[in-house]
């Protein structure tokens, strides 16, 4: 059989990775599929910096897109990224030149995924983008293919390995948001400007190409509900744990009465379920199906290694032939994305709140929120520091707030805004109450 | 695109649950895949049974080999079970006749899955066999396609949910063996004769088929050493317990300098690792490969729903056209399984001895050890009943045998038996030493 061809533009942290694996593997490959896979052509932003890489034997390219026109290549490898530009330009040229693309840019795929697949499917080839979501887990093709026989209810799984790993760092060593944040840049998981990971920007793209393949519908990235882990104090993760909950930044989409609801928000999770335990930069992702039942994925959500272990995946599915839509269903026959109105979301909630302390405070928070109907599991007034300080009098003070902690039963969104609102306009708390949904697995 | 046409030959609790799944989600099908899955015959042990199944619509026939050989369909499903006999009969005639074959029959491929698997390769055809492995957690899939990329270095796992049940129950509930093991029988999850779950075996069964397609192997289920939970006490579990352990019956298949190394037996694994938390009949999967890292995947491991999940995600590759070598590399290809030698095992065990409270004793233990160049990391001298007892003055008697918990490091199974024969041989202990080994995860 053919040797199959590839062009590989962008070679830094995934494209090296891609490149070792293709070297280390490589016999492998022949034995399994039956044919050479063989790198022909490469691109990169500075021919200079790509020492340690031996990339000598391949044609260079300057432009990714000539390297995605160029017939020396059937296969294209998108690892440039960015959402538009010459990332973008190179995937069409690649696949209206009729070559199977796979990609890892899921900023991409949330921005252009439905026009770039339909391209694809006009052209007959694959649009591959397993990397494109948690690593080296192969969700994408358990959604697409393993999957396939079910009806999806819910996928969700903590698709970002920074939040993941702050919030764990949080956990585990009792220390506050901004300090670990600076631990994660040191460490190289955040970035300078860390808004994308921590804003839960990053898990939303994810969140968008999975809520399309596990309901067939558009991908649809402005329609996603996005809160991001900022506002998550030690305090929160404290009094989370005491009740037995850890926090996740959890990417959930379900249907609904009301039509798909998507979002990417803190979650308290209980400390006994699987995904509780799934600590540090590791991601997770569930998917439940009406007869699989929930089928949870766990491993590396980036690095190099992991990241090119899926795009070589791909790269192997396209030598064997094996090709599925993008989404799964084919582009024609997608839904649109309708968007669930979250105030009809339904579930428990985790509020704290700063209370004054003074007669009545209290009182008056109960009734806002029995006038909205919700009843309150569990009230847990902290007096500060009542695990670290010295035991003495309790002092009252009506300048000086009091954490706290209701866990409320279930109820709508709508109404636990409303309950908020009125409590904050009260004025018994000296600050916007917290609040965070609990995630029933 | 024609309809694909599906021979169903047995009728029990999955194809029961594949008639429901397909009769539920056809329409979905049809969207996803381009053509109608369509049940044309069916064939059982006996036809009055089928009350709750709608087959009237299917042909009927009493022998499956008849079913396997008629044009009728183009998708032969096995779900009789059976290492011989009719099921492999069936299987084989419909491979002849170019029919693509999808089976649950996990100890008909574990005796004699290469022999079918070259006849499907010769027929140009399917051999497809998710469910026959951790019900519906996509594991082949997993390990045919989507980690193809990876050398695999270890696959290990729960594969036998009994199992799992009953250690669970006996940690959580902390009762004996003979007493959990009715309650499985009482609830469905253990049979009449326990021996094929408990001893190990289908476990094996499973592990064999993992282990060819981990590391491109021949089926070899007489080379995997098995061990079953029965030897497996209280007193293991709540010793373990109070290390930091749990006690897991894993199947492990690893690559060593001496071979492949592929056993079934209980094991010791850290209360804080992935596979530890996985509790009651859920199945676990993790797969190490060179790039991917550790990949896991958690779900049910049978039951009707799950298992047909894993069958028609089966068939839905084969509407696709996907079709990929049953074990990955095609069988001439395939290397015969070099069995590793068990006594080169190197690795940290758990010993509990029965020892005779008398002077010496126990610095005969450690010099047997010594001799054998094992050290230990812990050695403890649990008093009897010391959890739930009233605290007495301890009581010394040369008759009476004091449990003893020893934690080694890292040794060969070799020095560990020897050890073990010679502290036996003392007259030391009341009964042969127990000996698990740790898992490092």
């Amino acid at each position: 059989m053919e040797p199959l061809t590839l062009g590989i533009a962008g070679v830094g942290t995934v494209g090296g990775g891609l490149l070792e694996l293709l070297t280390t593997n490589g016999a492998h490959f022949a034995n399994i599929v039956g044919r050479e896979i063989r790198v022909t052509g490469v691109s990169a932003r500075s021919r200079d910096k790509l020492r340690g890489v031996a990339i000598g034997g391949f044609q260079w390219f300057d432009d990714p897109v000539a390297l995605a026109k160029d017939p020396s290549n059937n296969v294209f490898i998108e690892l440039i990224g960015g959402e538009d530009g010459v990332a973008k330009a190179a995937v069409e040229a690649a696949l209206q030149a009729k070559k199977h693309v796979v990609t890892a840019n899921k900023a991409l795929l949330a921005k252009h995924g439905i026009e770039l697949a339909r391209l694809a499917e006009k052209n007959g080839v694959a649009l591959n983008f397993e990397a494109a979501v948690a690593g080296g887990i192969p969700i994408i093709k358990t959604l697409r293919e393993a999957l396939g026989a079910n009806r999806v209810r819910r996928v969700y799984g903590i698709l970002n390995g920074t939040c993941n790993f702050i919030l764990t760092q949080m956990q585990s060593e009792n220390r506050p948001f901004a300090e670990v944040l600076k631990e994660a840049q040191a460490l190289g998981y955040a970035e300078a400007d860390p808004t994308f990971d921590i804003g839960g920007f990053d898990s939303a793209h994810k969140l968008a190409l999975l809520t399309s393949l596990a309901f067939g519908t558009k991908v649809a990235f402005d329609q996603i509900h996005v809160e991001g882990i900022q506002t998550i104090t030690e305090a929160d993760i404290e009094a989370a744990d005491s009740l037995g909950y850890r926090i996740k930044l959890l990417g959930v989409a379900a249907e609904t009465e009301t039509g798909i609801e998507a979002r990417v928000s803190p979650a308290l999770v209980l400390k006994d379920s699987a995904i509780a335990e799934v600590s540090g930069v590791t991601n997770a992702i569930a998917i439940e199906g009406d007869f699989s039942g929930s089928i949870l994925l766990v491993g590396a959500g980036a690095g190099a290694k992991p990241t090119a272990s899926a795009v070589a995946g791909d790269i192997l599915d396209i030598a064997r032939g094996l090709i599925v839509p993008p989404f799964v269903t084919p582009v024609a026959k997608l839904k649109p994305h309708k968007r669930a109105k979250l105030d009809r979301h339904y579930g428990s909630y985790y509020v704290r709140l700063a209370l004054y302390d003074k007669p009545g405070a209290m009182a008056a928070v109960a009734k806002s929120m029995g006038d909205q109907g919700i009843s309150l599991e569990s009230i847990v007034q902290h007096r500060p520091q009542t695990l670290h300080a010295p035991r003495t009098a309790p002092q009252r003070s009506k300048d000086k707030a009091q954490p706290v902690i209701i866990i409320t039963h279930e109820t709508t969104e709508e109404a636990m805004r409303k309950a908020l609102a009125a409590i904050e306009k009260d004025g018994n708390v000296t600050e916007t109450p917290q609040m965070i949904r609990i995630e029933e697995l």
